[in-house]
C-alpha cells in the first residue's frame, strides 16, 4: 500500500488482510505535471484524488475569462470537483495541479465498491465528507466575518509551506484578497 | 411516522418493521417559538433538525452585535451548528428559528444508535451529508461569482414562499447584499 494512502487510513479503519489488499489495488497512483488540468470545466469529474505531493486547485472560470479559487486540496487530503463527482454530471469547476503533484485516485465506480464490499469504509467516508463539509462552512464563515489578516492567517497555519510556495495571484484569490493586500500580510508576517 | 420523517425517508432507505418503529421513536417532535434560539453561540449543538413546518437560521454573531446568515434549512431538510454538532465542541454558530417551526430532533447519540443499528442509515447520511456539502460549496461558488440578481433568483426559485414571507433583513443578509438591492430586485421580480 502507498505510504500516503496509509497514512490517511491510518486510526481511521481497520482492515482485514483481504480488504487491504482491495484497498490498495482499487487507488491509482498517477502524477500530474505542474499546472496540469485534471478536471476541464464542462467535464465530469470521474476521480477523487488523494494528495500524496503537491497540490490541486478547484475553481471557476467565467465567459470573461476570469478564475476564481473555489477550494485547495492540500498534501494528505482528498478533493474533486465535487458536485460533479457525486453527480457524474458535467463539473462548473475545473481541477488542476499547482504543483508537480503525486495523486492516488479513486473513480466513481471504484468508491461505490469500497462503500459496499468494505466493512467500515462507509463511515470512513462518512467522517471524512463530514470534515470537508465543516471546512467548507468555515470558509463560508471567513468570507462573512474573518478579516483579511486573519484568513491569510489562519491559511499559514494550516499549510506554512504551501503559503511559500504557491504563487501570490493563486493565495490571494483563495482568500478574496488583492495580491497587494496579500504582500503586505506576508511582509508583515 | 411522522408524516415529514416519512417524505425525507421515502427513497431513500428500505426499513424493516421492526427498524421502522426504532427510526419513528428516535426522532422526537419539538415547536419552536418564532425567533426562537434552539442553540446558542457558545453552546454545544446536540440535535439535528428535520424542518417539518418553517425554517431555522443558522447565524454567527461578531463581537459588535452584528449577525451573519450561514445557513438557512428549509422544510423537508435536516440541519444544525453541524461543526459543533459533529465535534460536540461549543458552537460559533446560533441556530435560531425564523417562523413557529415544527421540528424533528436527533440527538447526537441516537444519530450514533441509527448509523449502527440500522443497515442503510449510514448510506443515506453519506447521501444526505454529500447534498449539505455540495449546497456549501454551491454557496461559496455564489460569493465567488455570481452577482446578486443570480444569488436572488436562485434562492427565489428553491424557496419562493420564503422570500415572501422571511423578513427582508434575512434575506438580504443571507445574499450578502443589501436592503435596498432586496427590495430592488423584489420589486423587479
Amino acid at each position: 500500500m502507498h505510504p500516503a494512502l496509509h497514512s490517511f487510513l491510518h486510526g481511521k479503519i481497520t482492515l482485514s488482510a483481504e480488504h487491504e489488499a482491495l484497498v490498495a489495488r482499487t487507488f491509482q497512483v498517477k502524477s500530474a505535471r505542474r499546472n496540469e488540468i485534471l478536471v476541464p470545466k464542462g467535464a465530469v469529474a470521474k476521480h477523487l484524488y488523494l494528495v500524496a505531493k503537491g497540490c490541486l486547485r478547484v475553481f471557476l472560470l467565467d465567459d470573461h475569462g476570469r478564475e476564481s479559487t473555489r477550494f485547495m486540496v492540500f498534501e494528505g487530503r482528498m478533493g474533486t470537483a465535487f458536485p460533479s463527482f457525486i453527480r457524474q454530471q458535467p463539473s462548473a469547476a475545473a481541477v488542476q495541479s499547482l504543483e508537480a503533484s503525486e495523486l492516488l485516485t479513486l473513480s466513481y465506480a471504484a468508491r461505490q465498491v469500497l462503500c459496499r464490499e468494505v466493512p467500515g469504509w462507509e463511515t470512513l467516508e462518512r467522517h471524512a465528507l463530514e470534515r470537508e463539509y465543516i471546512a467548507a462552512i468555515e470558509r463560508i464563515e471567513g468570507f462573512l466575518t474573518l478579516p483579511a489578516t486573519a484568513r491569510y492567517e489562519a491559511l499559514r497555519q494550516q499549510s506554512p509551506a504551501l503559503v511559500q510556495r504557491l504563487p501570490a495571484k493563486i493565495i490571494a484569490d483563495y482568500l478574496g484578497i488583492s495580491p497587494e493586500t496579500l504582500s503586505r500580510l506576508k511582509a508583515r508576517g
